[in-house]
């Protein structure tokens, strides 16, 4: 049997697309479910499990599938054996019977500040859903791991952005990302610039079991920016939710004319 | 046995790390390999198969594992479990006694022109690099997917930029996206900026032998500024080496003051 494409179009509420890439069963995606539950037609298609650190990458080996989970009033649910990008993708191309109105990724279980926008699939996500041209928004809750980690401020922000954005579109080709702390006490939202930095100490040499060497990747954040008052790591160390704006034009403008005249 | 830190610094010739997404046997990287072997000290780490469409994935649930397959004057091979953006970050924080001079990535097996740059593992491992502070070219083959394609005119395009960027460096968070198209007449070399649209079309619905639905991501790519001389799609398919500076930082600057004013 074929996934039939929803018939969503009578009441034509907003139509919003959820996903993440922590799993259709984390803590953060079934509080962001429930707290914009209100505001619209919810579909949520999301990974079978664990999918942290897939950027925007896409199942090109294998073909991917879908399980019914839920279908009850304006929320229907879905896990796929795929990536988060493969979520949005299948169900903007298969599932949908119109383009959504919004995309929301997350809760994401830790933070996507700085330099982890790469290395994201929930931001992986939300770029595929402004590629497709969908207004989208990711959402993550810092710097928390845990799987009962509170979210109360994070759907806070999320659904307060989310109706901005529901209300308001986005410019062609932006997107958003916000990364929201845990505490009781957010001192607002703020937007901010990606914070410059990388990784190091990066892996953890180990040993399986035969003996055999292996790498598990560690590490930790090393902010290039730490005092500039413009960046997110600078807004969630001081209390806030940070908001940047992204572009899927990586060119790099700036040198562009300096390279003509040198590269050509 | 742990692998050792590869005791390369004697010569101080360039360092060169290298490696792909389509796997450590492709052609590809042994032509590219092949290619600038004469411009310094080469290592190789790259997957131990295919990894397209990976984009910065890295390896969050498993750790990773390197075999060393070859050892010579001035080239050392590992194949390793994990994504390109792994074989990178491996390659800099274990393998090599010092920052590598370059990282190129590459010849990929197909172009990764426009807004490939988001999903592809080559573009991943060349962005890997740049936050790491390296100097970092991708490079790939417009537009044959063939295991025995022609990469001539790649190999040359790829040693030119490759022996620059050695001479020259590159600006702080700015990497190259360099894509050759298979003909003997290139018509040299452009400066570009990255080419917006999208893909459409993009699943295969199909049945598994047992009947269960299953979607093969396929489609086709909608270029939405298919006349604009300034990009890279324009200028492969005129028969030129397309070349884009890309840079880490996605933040959307045109619309911060805007979003400043609307959402804080």
């Amino acid at each position: 049997m074929r996934h039939k494409k929803s018939n969503m179009t009578q009441k034509q509420k907003p139509l919003i697309l959820i996903t993440n890439d922590d799993g259709v069963q984390a803590k953060g995606i079934n509080e962001l479910i429930a707290g914009v539950r209100s505001l619209g037609q919810i579909v949520v298609i999301a990974p079978d499990g664990a999918r942290s650190g897939m950027s925007s990458a896409i199942s090109s080996q294998n073909p991917i599938r879908l399980q019914l989970l839920k279908q009850e009033d304006d929320l229907t649910i879905y896990s796929c054996t795929g990536t988060p990008v493969d979520c949005v993708k299948v169900g903007v191309n298969e599932i949908l019977d119109r383009q959504p109105d919004l995309v929301l990724a997350g809760i994401n279980h830790g933070s996507n500040s700085a330099v982890c926008v790469i290395y994201s699939g929930t931001i992986g996500a939300t770029l595929e859903g402004c590629i497709l041209g969908i207004p989208s928004v990711g959402v993550s809750l810092c710097c928390r791991h845990e799987s009962d980690a509170d979210f109360t401020q994070a759907v806070r922000y999320g659904k307060q952005v989310a109706e901005k954005v529901l209300a308001e579109g986005l410019p062609k080709g932006v997107c958003l990302n916000l990364n929201v702390p845990q505490t009781d006490d957010v001192k607002g939202l703020k937007v901010c610039t990606q914070t410059p930095g990388y990784w190091i100490k990066e892996f953890q040499p180990a040993q399986d079991p035969f003996g055999r060497p292996v790498y598990w990747l560690s590490g930790e954040f090393l902010n290039e920016d730490p005092d500039n008052e413009a960046n997110d790591e600078w807004a969630l160390e001081h209390g806030y939710a940070a908001l940047v704006p992204l572009q899927l034009d990586m060119t790099a403008y700036s040198v562009l004319d300096d390279f003509k005249k040198s590269y050509e």
